[in-house]
């Protein structure tokens, strides 16, 4: 059983509405919703000290939350921050440089930290970071938009941040003397930047059907939005924007498509958008990859050499 | 330096007005303000899990965060659980009953569960529990407001959390066949009941001046009411309510004062209160235990040998 699955018995289970977006939606005011979401990030599994600064890690602890409200088109107000610590990183200045990676972010978002708490842990160490942010009342993006027709666009190049795990697996570490795209692709893996502002910016436009934050990997993503819509889609695979650092990093890049079409962690925008407002959306620098057709549940890449089905292999903890 | 020095740290660095109290209060709307509170929950150091049962596991790992909203005189609405599971764990039925034990309590406290995380942890489990609250505008219970001349009463008999905590240390496990007292105190340390209700009466009935959930300890907690408030207290020791289940259990219960002043997690309100609401307060069964000085930070126990400093000597994770 996926972690997925798993979370969907407990939805059937206890009727938990609320449960199955970017962030759950809680009515504010007359005006205006509240979005909460909370990401569990674990050392040696979701990140190693050994291959970041602390500040870096602050920065992505803050960043994947970040990262779901922009996808429901919010704008990120507050946040808490909950960590387990083993006491060799207590004694240390690990936790200080954390917040300062951390408050940095917040400070550039417009997001206050407003609680958390610290407990000790025999090994390691993990972070749960929440975020709440705010948007228009009813008009959040949502899942489950998609119909038959729509284009599917992404906010940016894919794959960067698969090839910087690469890099980091097979033992390179952060260095300044690095040529600018091995950089890229380790800052693209160890400190991703939030789609705040274009999230916004599609939300009070109008601009997208149906919104999630690539997290898991394209392939994963595009299926949730999928199930949340009951539809099909169909994904070009010349059209999928791989990160052209790749290339530059990697003479034999065989698997970039792979990288770009599975790989998680990119946190850019995937949508779906209606006809009358491709053209808008393909101005805001999109990229188109596909379309949404009425096959429910059918993810299908289309090819240089031919049609297969997509199979979603984007990361899962379980 | 303790996590309460660090968390200060912190606040005063990065000016964080919002952290300090038992949640962070946001505004909702014209008439109401949100509360909000994470506690992070590990095993081996905050549970362990061959001395409860999953399900009694999640009853406690909410009760702890409903206990926060409590202390604020909120009503609990809304929850986000995030955990990180070994794999072990995963395969196991623990989460499984772990959700069932926490949703038995957050269906009798009226909280829906909106959210979380679930990660993969190399060893162990971790828990972080988000609750979030709601109470009239600007109404809260807040640490900061007690005065000199201010009663200090508790909600219920203190020291039996910490008596469960040292009958589990010393090898008893929970069995359906134990005498009462036994069973009590096991209990009291296991599944303890937030005093949500009677945090909702104090708030709506203006009772209490300042307000706090006894979790680290008598002596810790009212440190902080001092700390906040710029005030001294005089607790008398022979009118703290300690747990008649510990003289029932432990013959020789020369430490019973001591769990009762220091021991954490009996999880019930510390409160002040002003002299024309003592009789009351009184009333709603609370225990007075001593009064507000204006000795700024002073903390006395007066016993029946004289009187002496008290000590700050409850639960610290560092």
């Amino acid at each position: 059983m996926t972690e997925f699955d798993f979370i969907n018995n407990l939805k059937l289970k206890y009727d938990l509405s609320f449960v199955g977006d970017d962030a759950a939606i809680i009515p504010k005011d007359e005006t205006s919703d509240l979005l909460i979401t909370s990401d569990m990030l674990v050392e040696a599994v979701d990140f190693h000290l050994d291959w970041t600064t602390p500040e870096v890690l602050g920065h992505k602890a803050l960043a994947v939350s970040l990262s779901d409200i922009a996808a429901m088109g919010g704008t990120p107000k507050w946040a808490l921050c909950s960590i387990g610590v083993s006491e060799n990183i207590w004694e240390s200045d690990v936790l200080e440089r954390f917040y300062a990676g951390w408050q940095q972010l917040a400070s550039r978002t417009g997001v206050t930290l407003i609680g958390g708490d610290i407990s000790r842990m025999q090994n390691g160490f993990a972070i749960d970071s929440t975020v709440i942010g705010e948007v228009a009342s009813g008009r959040s993006l949502r899942r489950g938009g998609a119909r038959p027709g729509d284009a599917i666009f992404v906010s940016g190049y894919l794959g960067g941040a698969a090839a910087g795990l690469k890099l980091l697996q097979s033992g390179l570490r952060f260095d300044d003397g690095f040529p600018p795209p091995v950089k890229h692709l380790l800052y693209r893996q160890l400190q991703p930047l939030p789609q705040v502002t274009t999230g916004i910016l599609l939300q009070t436009r109008g601009l997208a059907s149906a919104a999630i934050d690539i997290s898991d990997g394209l392939s994963s993503d595009l299926s949730h939005i999928l199930e949340a819509g009951s539809v099909g889609a169909r994904v070009f695979a010349d059209q999928v924007p791989i990160d052209p650092a790749i290339a530059a990093v990697f003479p034999d890049h065989r698997d970039d498509l792979e990288m770009a079409l599975h790989g998680g962690e990119d946190f850019e925008l995937l949508i779906t958008v209606r006809p009358e407002n491709v053209s808008p959306v393909s101005e805001l620098g999109f990229h188109q990859i596909g379309e949404i057709t009425d096959q429910a549940g059918r993810l299908e890449l289309i090819g240089p050499s031919g049609s297969g089905p997509l199979q979603p292999r984007g990361y899962r903890h379980f």
